[in-house]
């Protein structure tokens, strides 16, 4: 901790005086697009998902996307489009069975496009923080890995574009042999079905074809989903560190805080969810009981990794007791990773939490991890942002328990499913009740980017910034 | 924001090699005593309850503690001791039916002393760590007024003393005229029941001699009851530094952090409920409906005031509606002053939590109220503590819904209740089910001497300590 003390080098603060985005762009033509973008991503974020869920919802509508034309109502449209973009998934229509392949399409379409909407901003507000707050680092050292190192706007698109075609296909790859079998030799149902699963899963929606979970319930359809949802909750930065460990030999030991983090966190998470789905759980049928060894482990597996964000295999979701109901709440409210298509406060905000109540109760002024200082403006980035989270779930299930008479338990279980875009449903959103899918699509537009945005509206240039060395910074949104 | 920047006057951080009592008590004989009282003032909270707890537990097994003589189970007895002694009040016999007029006497010996306890302890805490932390403050300015210049355990438990036997006197000659006339001019009866008030609702306890809220229930047993219980919360440093307004003509402006901190959020939290009942329980019967204005308005202020840790008239609680006792679940958890007889995670922790949240969403670095700035070891103490009393809450309200089957509402009201000394009761509190009496009474435990054993522990003097200057501190705990 001295080491680290010492290391403050600098005494007199660096300002900057107006929003930086890189020594290149500033002399290139591009800096008034690039400014513009950069300079307001929440509202650009804003309008981008707005904008699409209107022209989803619009083509959901078109009669041939119901199975029973002109048997959608707008408000269904417009929740399903949202739930679709917002990569959260709760549905008020059985997907399987309400929505022709055309409607799934739709659909499908609208959960590639936010995927990659919120993938693309969140890892721009990350790039853009990181390099207001890290300018130093990036001047003086060359230690900087990951996505500081990017440098340019089409770097982080290509990237993001690239990470989720590439891990779609392979899971594509992955699917296809147990569909084709599952459905016997049909290859075209088979591919549409690979298709579907593998957008559906890397985006951590949940939407999927068959409602009963019969095909999840199986090792070869359910391992590469599970495997490829639990990638996708990672986050962008994490993806891409993992990646350059593989391809450049980068030792794990100089992975950046953000990744150790994040890996450790989701790590710990996913084994107490195992633990708990297997101590509270075990006697039920809809999970465990009555069961060979294999069912049982796939259960444990789907029901530790899948709550926090992805959402599938809702069959034994209303059958847990009220305790898991609310373990499963904990769960989604702390979500996946951030600058990834999961939802929540995301983990770091919750080792952030965590880490921070460690260091108080061991007397400790900094906030510290591996090794590293966790700056001040971060720990409070984090609380505060939690805190607002946890307002707006409060405040919606409170709600929620108004307009639809249901317990506190399910109104929370509910509104942290649409807060995470954790997708699961004990029934409280009712397509008969307008009022419900209208509180619980507002808290899905705030899951998707109110974190995000919240945390850049912290930490956005202002006039004059006063920064501190060499802290090393977690994105926490 | 720049005046208060220039104010650190002093780059040069102090060092503390060892606890610090003070100047005088270096010098003087008293120093071994008194350093181990307040080297361990969380043990010795501890010990203090837990044998006081026994002592009146085993007080009233006695038969004639009890109006059918045998009738009261050990648990009972000690769930009761403990309920007194932690100035809770939550009831699983009905004060007025169960017990004789000895009983009574004994549970109320018990509420003086766990009112008095806690006082003590908590002023001397907070005496102790303002020492340590307001050093510089104490030595070069002469602008400290309240706890940090009392300057002796002495001076502490006496002004304690004094406070509390001088409130509850006014309350009893204020409460005797109206008890006379309403119990037919029997000055004995009205005697003990004015006691018994007068005792019961400064030390925000609850317990009442008329289960049915009849008393309670009418202007002139009502308003003196209601106020005494609304000063109770403030705390002892608040109404020290309010009586010195009157009796040193100290101006209000000159009032430290602490006290303009309680009072502000304190009048807040007192109007949004004041709104929230008047809001959402119209048309409750038992609140307001079918009742003249006059009783409406006691209502309504009876269910402001009351909730927060004073816990009377518990006839209208089992008649809200679910979102109230959400509502009143947050009030009570929030609860009322540092180093009060009242509970939760205290109002000044509530403060800095959103103090600190708007300073954030500012883009402050400095969490400031009233031209003060808040020190960061304070923000992290309120944050971490709070953090540790939801988790204790929520396992505790688990553990509840596991034992009785019970909603989360009711879970979580009962549970606050416990935690924050409320002492109302929605009957999860079950005399047939010892485990929701182990469960509420560790809660209670944990509420009455946690929140301070926690923001202490966390500030408690370390080999070396550095100390920047020159903020003020906020007792959180
Ligand atoms: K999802
Ligand atoms: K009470």
């Amino acid at each position: 901790m001295g080491a680290i003390r010492n290391g403050r080098t600098s005494p007199k603060p660096y300002r900057l005086r107006k929003p930086l985005i890189s020594p290149k762009s500033q002399s290139g033509a591009q800096l008034p697009w690039a400014e513009r973008l950069l300079g307001h991503p929440g509202l650009l974020t804003i309008a981008y998902f707005l904008s699409l869920t209107v022209i989803i919802a619009l083509l959901l509508l078109i009669p041939a996307a119901s199975r029973e034309p002109g048997s959608t109502s707008p408000i269904v449209a417009l929740f399903t489009a949202l739930s679709a973009l917002s990569t959260c998934g709760i549905p008020v229509e059985n997907t399987a069975t309400h929505w022709t392949v055309f409607g799934q399409a739709i659909i499908l379409v609208g959960v590639q496009l936010g995927g990659l909407g919120v993938m693309t901003f969140a890892a721009l507000i990350t790039l853009f923080m990181n390099r207001r707050m890290n300018i130093s680092q990036q001047l003086l050292t060359a230690r900087e890995v990951g996505v500081t190192k990017l440098g340019e706007v089409k770097g982080v698109l290509a990237m993001v574009f690239a990470t989720t075609f590439l891990m779609e296909a392979i899971t594509f790859v992955a699917l296809y042999p147990g569909l084709l079998r599952l459905n016997g030799h049909h290859w075209g149902i088979a591919a549409w079905e690979a298709l579907f699963y593998a957008v559906s899963s890397f985006n951590n929606t949940g939407f999927t074809p068959d409602a009963s979970g019969l095909y999840v319930n199986n090792w070869s359809v359910g391992l590469p989903v599970m495997v490829s949802a639990f990638l996708g909750t990672l986050g962008f930065p994490v993806l891409h560190e993992m990646s350059r460990t593989i391809t450049r030999r980068l030792s794990p030991r100089r992975w950046s805080l953000h990744t150790k983090l994040t890996l450790s966190a989701t790590f710990v998470l996913v084994a107490v969810s195992l633990i708990w789905f297997l101590a509270d759980e075990w006697n039920n049928p809809a999970l465990f009981a009555n069961a060979d060894a294999s069912t049982r482990l796939r259960g444990a597996l789907s029901s530790a990794v899948m709550p926090r964000s992805s959402g599938f295999d809702l069959s034994w979701v209303p059958w847990v007791s009220d305790e898991t109901k609310l373990y499963m709440s904990v769960s989604m409210f702390i979500g996946g990773g951030s600058s990834s298509t999961a939802g929540g406060i995301h983990v770091t905000t919750f080792a952030v939490l965590v880490l921070t109540m460690l260091a108080t109760f061991q007397g400790r002024d900094e906030v510290t991890a591996f090794r590293k200082r966790i700056p001040g403006r971060i720990v409070r980035s984090a609380i505060s942002m939690t805190m607002a989270c946890a307002i707006v779930v409060f405040v919606a299930s409170m709600a929620l328990m108004q307009v639809t008479g249901r317990s506190l338990t399910d109104a929370l279980f509910e509104t942290c499913s649409a807060f995470s875009l954790g997708g699961y449903t004990v029934g409280v959103a009712d397509e008969d009740n307008p009022a419900t899918m209208v509180i619980l699509g507002a808290v899905m537009f705030f899951g998707r980017i109110g974190p995000m945005t919240i945390v850049y509206a912290i930490n956005k240039p202002r006039g004059s910034v006063v920064i501190h060395y060499p802290d090393e910074p977690v994105s926490v949104g």
